[in-house]
């Protein structure tokens, strides 16, 4: 079982920053990615669709016999990773809670700001989870819709994307917010851009390096480890690679070489499991 | 035969703009929308993804019998128009030959832009339909995928707009165009934001209007125009229709009553068709 890989999966390219993560915290892991880019985004999409976009994800690392997985896409989590644990008998871990544990234990001012797309931000899912830690806790939130398509067309440090992160966050401001969590996992990448929007004093919580934690402390946990050395990981996609390889080589830092496009209706439909 | 529907299809609320359109010119005609909400956008998928997705909605919309099938999406047109009109018997329009014409029509200096989505622009669908018109004219192209987030936002007349379009407009600008094909269903909310960067010689062309036209042309060849008062359009679309009633609004002027959801695989996995 621990021998096994960990299974990952996104809308798209976004859930690679955890990837990044999870491999800096534990280099040792075998990792299995699934970007249903043909479906990309699920922030504008309801929270019905986005759940069965989501399980039918699940459906296809589970016939790829992974050891637990990993929703990186806060989307996603949002909306289905209980739907998830309590369908499939292995551990599911979200991005939300580790990022709203996170900015619990931060927030000096108890006065949190969380950003992501429609669909993350309309669930309430962070500021339920930051108040299971701390109900004293003030949450305010806004969608920023803008910062995905920025990100993607590489204009994350471009003056549209300042311009774009001064109007969303100008309501934060004014709430004197001392903590922001990044909502979405294409977010990292503007780390830059909003903390010169924000000013030094406020602190940028990134789910992506929570999560790989919390997936260590799981595997730990379990005895799971795995402790040969890994291979590269490997990359599954809906829609053809070219864009992936290309928008999601900036996302890791490093070419993306083993990707193969697969149809999920196809795949899932071929198993035992639905 | 006449009095059937007329069926247009987009990825999602762009192709209002051509709905638009035709109940202007049309008035008498019964309009029946499908958009494939979600899946949208197809503009940054591949062409084998978009043709996969236009053909399920073109069969979708001819299982409501409609006379003719617009299809109102630039990135479907380039890469389905053709294998959709091979496929099924009927009357099949694209929005790019329209646009394509005009712009061939109006230019004066022969150097005509265009600009997109990524699908579009990568196809050089308009560049081979200008240049079947008139092979000396110069098209120079920019894909542009924020316009598509930013109308969306509601922020067509935004500063963030208008920086974002003085970037992608740049290159064209440079290449003294007379002319800029509007090569995305979106595209017209942001004319007077292009119109000031371009400035007021730059002529605008708008593939929904050219669009419209041709169907009347195409109906009134064939003795198919429906005279009888007519209905409010249907709308049908594949997620469900808050988000698309609330958008959508903005690109028709009015409210969408009549909006369905529907789920296109098993729509036509139920019929004889596939």
């Amino acid at each position: 079982m621990a021998e096994r890989a960990i299974g990952i999966f996104d809308s798209g390219v976004g859930g690679l920053t955890v990837l990044k993560a999870l491999r800096q915290v534990l280099p040792g892991e075998q990792l299995c990615y699934l970007g249903d880019t043909a479906r990309v985004p699920y922030g504008t999409k309801s929270p019905g669709t986005v759940l069965r976009y989501a399980q039918e994800a699940a459906e296809f690392l589970i016939q790829q016999r992974v050891k637990m997985l990993v929703v990186a896409c806060n989307t996603a989590s949002a909306v289905a990773v209980e739907a998830i644990e309590q369908r499939f008998s292995l551990p599911v871990v979200g991005v939300i809670e580790p990022g709203a544990r996170k900015a619990a234990a931060v927030t000096r001012n108890r006065r949190v700001g969380v950003i992501g797309t429609e669909g993350t931000i309309r669930s309430g899912a962070y500021t339920r989870a930051i108040h299971a830690v701390d109900s004293a806790i003030e949450v305010f939130t806004a969608a920023c819709p803008l910062f995905v398509p920025l990100v993607e067309e590489g204009w994350a440090d471009h003056q549209v994307a300042y311009l774009a992160a001064r109007e969303y966050l100008a309501p934060l401001i004014k709430q004197q917010i001392d903590t922001l969590v990044l909502g979405c996992t294409h977010y990292p990448l503007l780390k830059n851009t909003l903390q010169q929007v924000l000013g030094p004093e406020v602190q940028l919580v990134d789910s992506a390096t929570e999560t790989a934690h919390l997936v260590a402390g799981l595997l730990g946990a379990r005895n799971a480890f795995r402790r040969r050395e890994s291979f590269a990981p490997r990359y599954f996609v809906t829609d053809e690679s070219t864009r992936f390889k290309r928008v999601g080589g900036a996302f890791v830092g490093a070419e993306l070489d083993d990707v193969t496009q697969v149809d999920l209706e196809r795949e899932i439909k071929g198993s035992a499991t639905s």
